[in-house]
């Protein structure tokens, strides 16, 4: 399932005025069909691997299921198409005044939901301003971290990034304990894929809401990764990029540590510095 | 209504174990809700200033309007709340056959319709992978592009910048003439965003679809990317980042040229070689 590259590419290189052709490799884009009890729900352009985690870390932060037990059953299939193969993962769950409540706030039928389509997205799925904030909750204190360990999860995360080194287009996502033991780490060239990736796996292994945990991402820090990490109940969030306005807001109200700029032996604090030690 | 920063922001700062205290600017990233025919469609996270080019630009991108003669009214409303203002844009359009193919592919209430609503995101529109491709025409040759002239944009591009200087956080789309000459650029939070700027800005002036017309991105090259672009007739698009597999094959099929990796010198042709000259 796992095509980290499109190989056989040839393209046109220029420098300074001088032509040469040369075989490349790009980051593999590719739809992903998702259905909820047979009806189409969305499309979601990702890189291939770990679907189902992909598919579940969506629907978690959606609020459409927050545990396994919700879940009747998952079924991939791929149908291979004139131009591209069509891959489909189709999720049966259960039925409950839950799922009623948390759909956009209000009672709606599941087929005709918005929901992330795009490898770079986030939270499509609101209709209303006013559903962005749905389901959070403050999070707890949980445990402190040794600020000198956050540049060291970074150089982890890059190391296990083979594909981002050839093409420059992929994402990472790593969840590691306070301890900066490593939990999971996934790649997309969404950015908000590879954290639902790393929230799905996390649904997964019956994890979730998880308190001793870090999560650090390659790209910015925006609202919707700050959202998924809260209603994951993730209390730590480093960025290698920037944060945006909403997303430091968000942190500080739902007392999350944010961290940006996350580079060499810097980093910028913008929420809940209490929970780092020096 | 431009809000550039978030000016008074105070961090902690991190430096190989030394801390201290800084003010901070981050890059605005507020919600914009989106209304047609005065039902809500979806939450746009967006940086504030255009958001009726923007509103324009993704109406365009969905098929929901393309042309103005279709577009009754548009009404921008603020209000002011607890924690954050609410910004709207509403627009009446003429209702058609047209605008019930082209949503999904097939007759559908509008207000159910799912939308665009991160400032990262493309497609959400799709619901089925056969959605993808609708609309989408064959670009023709349009004119040649002098190579040497792409590194240039980009620096036009950048010079433009001031807000990503200080945040570190904005995206940018410029949209020149195959000459170099300056048509429109548009920063925002959301590259997609961005692109949708400069798309309403075009259908305000009335110059979509346009064929003599360079897209410039300071991003990646993702699917979406090529997609507004292809739907806007535009023949050549530029990024400074990486292109993805997806973005490559719908640039080759619809004869776009793609230009990815854009930086000093250099840069890779991925699609449509023949419109660029030595």
């Amino acid at each position: 399932m796992a095509k980290p590259s499109a190989p056989g590419l040839h393209i046109r290189k220029w420098d300074a005025g001088r032509w040469t052709e040369a075989p490349d490799a790009v980051v593999t884009e590719e739809p992903l069909q998702l259905m909820l009890d047979g009806a189409p729900l969305s499309v979601v352009m990702r890189t291939p691997g770990q679907d189902v985690e992909l598919a579940l870390g969506l629907f978690y932060a959606e609020g459409i299921t927050r545990s396994l037990g919700e879940i009747r059953s998952i079924r991939m299939s791929a149908e291979a198409g004139e131009s591209e193969s069509k891959i489909e993962v189709d999720a049966s769950i259960v039925e409950s005044n839950h799922l009623d409540v948390l759909i956009a706030g209000k009672p709606r039928r599941k087929p005709e939901r918005s929901m992330l389509a795009s490898s770079a997205c986030g939270v499509c799925g609101a209709v209303l301003i006013e559903d962005l904030r749905r389901g959070l909750a403050k999070l707890g204190r949980g445990p402190s971290v040794d600020s000198s360990l956050l540049p060291r999860l970074v150089e982890r995360l890059r190391s296990g990034q083979g594909v981002f080194e050839r093409t420059g287009g992929l994402h990472a996502a790593g969840l590691f304990t306070s301890l900066g033991e490593e939990i999971c780490v996934r790649e997309d060239i969404g950015r908000h894929n590879a954290v639902d990736k790393v929230v799905g796996r996390m649904l997964l292994d019956g994890r979730l809401p998880t308190s001793d945990a870090i999560l650090v991402v390659s790209g910015r820090a925006g609202y919707e990764i700050v959202q998924k990490a809260i209603t994951a109940g993730i209390p730590v969030v480093a960025a290698v990029g920037a944060p945006s306005s909403l997303a430091v807001a968000l942190a500080r109200e739902f007392q999350q540590t944010l961290v940006g700029f996350l580079r060499g032996e810097r980093f910028n604090v913008y929420s809940g510095p209490e929970r780092l030690t020096s």
